[in-house]
């Protein structure tokens, strides 16, 4: 199977550009004293629509567009934030967008969905009625992670983040020399949130093209491992029990066919969180980071905490914070 | 007296380079579309010690030492974020720091001081035992905002913004074209917090340097109004109350002889919130934007919903979030 490349990389860094947000990567210095490592934490939670989705959606529209593909509307099914994403992205580009979503969806995602003028139709199997909604209304699916231009997207948030490291400020608890050297930083690990796999594939083959030595690990919680199920077997497969968690960005049922072939060939690891890591450092990320994240988005501080991640004191870590929808509400009492 | 200058920012900008962290400007396309705005924010509670204050007080150390002035200590009263940037910055440059602080200041801040180092003197009389520490070690007193090279330090948060104004993401809800116009987009109006002065003293020279046409509007709570006090009868005057607010980093007991010039001459006008409008605006930048600020950074936000602010429709607008330093644990049961 082709694999994302880099000159897919470079089109849909091209094609998005003044498109989307270019999120910024924060240094938190609090986060790194603590861990013993540099923390650089890529924002995507300020991203349009709240997270990473955008950047896949837009270019799977604007790719077809280019190739004379553009359907009369889009259908497509998700759990909340690929929803959100393809009503913003349908209406950017004048397309009517149905959006299958289980009745059991965060409610913020569903309010997303709206506000772009997205239609939603809820269903249980959210597969079935996509597919039946696609041919009676004449309209293409987009599959929200395997599908080519989705992950050539996504790559868009590893191609920036590694330009950005070289921008970010050192720590400074010492000062520095008044002129300091201005090395490009390396980093030496991405942490990127699994759920089917697109962010991690795009992250994954962006990261390979350009900085090699940089570990790529995907973290998913153990209640939600649809990539790590699907590694073990060899191919996607329904995972047996209904994925239940925190983090429910993450809650895919299945990986994809060309995200297991991404994560197979370009990441180094898959790591599986406990259940339980996930809220503390939900938290942590909101009291010492200042970012308001969604728990899918603190799976990779969650690991990192729980020593899932083999790292050397000193190395600069970045952790791909994946969205930030979720209702501040549901905050209250934690801590 | 003399104003802060050109000159004088420029010096602190080269002195601060690689020693403070470049705070992203953040657009907030769904705090823009509800105020029918384009809302900028700059995301100083990502700021090393969680506030712009370790700009002033680099600078002012930094300056010190240019002239051959550094003293053997440094001795300061704050209720919060000054101390902290203060104990910082000794601990860049080696130098002891004692802080006066009041037995009422807020936990995080207190943890702040420990956090880098700074020795902690809880007292009601800020200032006079500011003063005797001062005289019985032979230590230097950092005013918190009262001081040209504080001033010039936090200019720099000004100076900043206007750069990255001109490279943030346009909103796109519709597409733009494939190649958008890349013209520098202009600051309509900046709101920044108000306490005792230092953070607007700097940002508005900084901005009517770079950008005359550029309003620059103060905001502080009308519990806590030293400069708006100070303003009405032409000098600093300590408050007849002791400021209470939520807002507790804006509750300086007066303005400085300095701010209260720049003031004067630099600022477009000085509004005051009520109260009860700070935490709705608190909430809605940490549910709308995804940022964790202290309840100080939200006045600006406050300012905009209660109309206190002329601005016309499509205006970019800058809101300076000063800081983040507040326990999330007080969050909970908002909203």
């Amino acid at each position: 199977m082709r694999l994302v490349s880099s000159p897919d990389i470079t089109s849909a860094v091209s094609r998005l550009a003044g498109r989307i947000v270019r999120t910024p990567l924060v240094e938190s210095p609090r986060l790194g004293d603590s861990l013993g490592l540099r923390v650089l934490l890529k924002a995507e939670n300020l991203q349009h629509t709240g997270s990473f989705k955008v950047r896949g959606v837009l270019n799977a529209l604007l790719a077809r567009r280019a190739r004379g593909e553009l359907p009369a509307g889009v259908a497509t099914f998700s759990a909340g934030n690929h929803a959100a994403a393809t009503a913003f992205g349908g209406r950017a580009l004048g397309l009517p967008v149905v959006v299958c979503m289980p009745p059991g969806a965060v409610v913020t995602k569903v309010e997303a969905v709206r506000r772009y003028g997205g239609e939603i139709i809820f269903t249980d199997d959210l597969l079935g009625t996509c597919q039946s909604v696609a041919r009676e209304r004449g309209y293409a699916i987009l599959h929200p992670f395997d599908d080519p231009d989705v992950i050539a997207g996504q790559a868009t948030v590893g191609a920036e983040l590694l330009h950005q490291a070289a921008e970010v400020t050192p720590p400074v608890d010492e000062l520095p020399p008044a002129e300091p050297a201005r090395e490009p930083a390396p980093v030496d690990v991405v942490l990127v949130p699994v759920g089917g796999g697109g962010l991690i594939s795009g992250v994954a083959a962006a990261v390979r093209a350009a900085s090699p030595s940089t570990r790529v690990v995907g973290v998913e919680p153990v209640t939600a491992n649809a990539m790590t199920y699907a590694l073990r077997l060899g191919t996607p497969t329904p995972l047996p029990q209904r994925p239940v968690s925190l983090a429910d960005g993450l809650a895919a049922p299945f990986a994809g066919v060309h995200t297991l072939a991404h994560v197979r060939e370009l990441v180094d690891e898959v790591v599986e969180v406990p259940e339980e890591a996930i809220r503390p450092a939900w938290w942590e990320l909101l009291d010492s980071g200042k970012l308001l994240v969604e728990p899918s988005a603190a799976v990779g501080l969650a690991a990192l905490r729980h020593g899932l991640v083999r790292t050397r004191p000193g190395e600069t870590v970045a952790l791909v914070l994946s969205g930030g929808n979720v209702a501040p509400a549901s905050l209250a009492g934690l801590g």
